[in-house]
């Protein structure tokens, strides 16, 4: 069952240690099939240089049980449930603790947009989350985790197409794509415009956000109707 | 004697390269064999590339002398000794130079817990000992490093099981865990979070260490009764 | 047509990952044929890996027009192709988002010569160009991007000669040489001295430029008619 | 003609990039053959991918003039050959533009003993040399350069023995050792405690040095007469 995106999100886990986003076994890669509500993701806890097709969990959208694997799921599998019922033209999810998206989520502050790197691929800030509650964190934590981060892309009126990732207080990033290959594609770009930015301010600290008709210029001639960057 | 035990320590010590935590020959793991009394540790100054596990030490826990080996132990083998007969419920002890957890340890800093990442395996604070007196550095010093390890924790009511690494004053860091290869995991992730934090407080100065509801549930769901991360 | 000049170019784009200025296909080199009038350049959006001669595309110095090849040219062709026009003694153009260049160019700062790494390249400061207009992002962009380097030089009365390089305001730098292999090498040393004079500036924020009697010696021994280094 | 000191050179220079302390072909390293007043260098700007021990030129140390090679010599050859007529117990010279010893001479600043790492290889404060004049700078420059290590470390009445590296203002650093290989080892000792001292301020701005008594211990039970550091 699946067999195609099991292998897909196989190869966007395995992209991880490749890209330096991990270390041990901390990160997860998701799909999603829409049709068939089925979502595929990593096991929990398992080394990246053992892991295999066999290994992909199925899991239900909505029900959140694991439909096929021997494994448990990834610890934070409600989380990407939610973010795949929530917002609903995303295709794959990334989690990593990659060291500088992590940085900044740890000093819980937004990553403004400094440059056409940056708006290369996120049409604007990629937000960070709000303290959880007590309440949030003792109770459904994984759930309510992926709720406070819908909460905010809501809240601020942005849409997860826009901008494919969240910074998570305290904890670290979430990326989302099209498709698997394409989430861990952004979770690269953020690792490094965490990196650029957080020395772009100890340059000049006070620097003012890029401008807003050049964040608009490179993020459409990408990603608009009349994109024009590539071979398509 | 202890043949498995060598190859363990020799394994971990090989780890310390691989991972980017040692320079030359700075650094050094040990096992230890609690039901005989004797500890395992590399020798004082060979390379990593043509260490062998003939050349493993074998010392006895309570004498200090050597029990088996033609090389001489690693002149930090008191430190781990006065940890192993101090700290009882711990398996493996790792000492580096790494880079990031050194500039804590330089800087006379303890490292609080700011992210999950910290709280998945440390459970608060990792503390910087004291600096030493000038008799407890010119008699047995390495015995007396140890020696204000074991007061750090004690002073501040840490187990040695919750917070497994310790920041040596103007020195660098020790780990442990339940056996060497853990030592050495724990002795990563500091070395993680170590430059992590070192960033965060950059991006935010007065930033306030982690809620503890959140600590609690990060370390809880790894390290409690009712963990539930892994296959475990 | 112009196999050897694709070759060279082709090369010179496969040395940017390997000297770790680029991230997936962020970047590209191109050089021109002075004789010809033709320019050959990277193609849009195409992986590092998979890359032939074949993809390099051959276009006119003045018209701007595909001359010769399947693909559509780098985005950033016309920024190229102004580059060549009004400096009209280089040979070779490389444009990446390299890491600590891009970090200059988002803070809006000028790079200044603070040691002799940089006086051995480049015979002063590295100038950061101004913010473009409203109407000159909204027009021909990458045009007008190539027009405003070229400003910068004409203003501040510096020939492309003695500062092969410069950083674009909130996005990166463009560099170049006397031939496509020339350009990246230039590329990778000014990444090396944005690295360093970052960090020059934190142990000293006040740090005052060089002695010019310094500047002049190290970059005129390599450079200018006595040169006495390297064994030509 | 000492074929056996070539090969260290070769050897010792080929570690330069191997320990990331050198971008192309920036670095040299030299030994000294002291019965027969001889250098060897590498030669000046031949890349480290193709230097075979045929490219390794013999200098007289007195007159500087060329005995055997077929290439010129590294440009910075005065600065060596001035280095062993007035340290007379040194055998190898390195010298590199490695970032992080490069930030604290572009900074202009000395480099404070914070740490053991440092206490096991330099017995204190690395000094940076003073500004060199204009009339040094626009006379025999590489010579001067050497003049004004040696005056640095006589006003400060350091033995070249004891603290073998400094940083030259503006340029970077040169090491020095027992040998070339030894050389190699202390450049890249020095360029690990620049990299940490760097961040120990950021953390600490106004971090006091190490405790006199803990630098002599560590120096001393590694290079003193009662070392017990190590097989030997």
């Amino acid at each position: 069952m699946l067999e195609q995106l099991k292998q897909q999100v196989l190869e966007a886990n395995l992209d991880l240690p490749k890209y330096g986003l991990v270390t041990f076994t901390w990160g997860n890669v998701s799909g999603i099939d829409r049709e068939r509500g089925l979502i595929v993701i990593k096991p929990s806890g398992v080394e990246y240089d053992v892991m295999t097709v066999e290994d992909m969990v199925v899991v239900d959208l909505h029900t959140g049980k694991v439909v096929e694997g021997n494994k448990k799921p990834s610890s934070d599998t409600p989380t990407h449930l939610e973010l795949y019922r929530q917002f609903t033209d995303i295709g794959g999810i990334v989690h990593t603790h990659s060291r500088h998206a992590t940085i900044w989520s740890q000093a819980g502050r937004d990553l403004p947009a400094l440059g056409t790197t940056h708006a290369d691929y996120f049409y604007g800030t990629i937000p960070c989350t709000r303290l959880m509650t007590e309440q949030e964190i003792t109770s459904e934590y994984e759930l309510e985790t992926g709720k406070v981060i819908v909460e905010t892309f809501n809240q601020r009126q942005i849409k997860a197409k826009d901008i494919p990732a969240v910074l998570v207080h305290s904890h670290g990033p979430f990326a989302w794509g099209t498709n698997p290959h394409n989430a861990v594609h952004n979770a690269v770009v953020l690792e490094e415009i965490a990196y650029m930015n957080l020395f772009s301010y100890q340059l000049t600290p006070n620097l003012p956000d890029m401008q807003q008709v050049l964040l608009d210029k490179h993020y459409l001639r990408k990603h608009g109707k009349n994109a024009y960057y590539g071979q398509g």
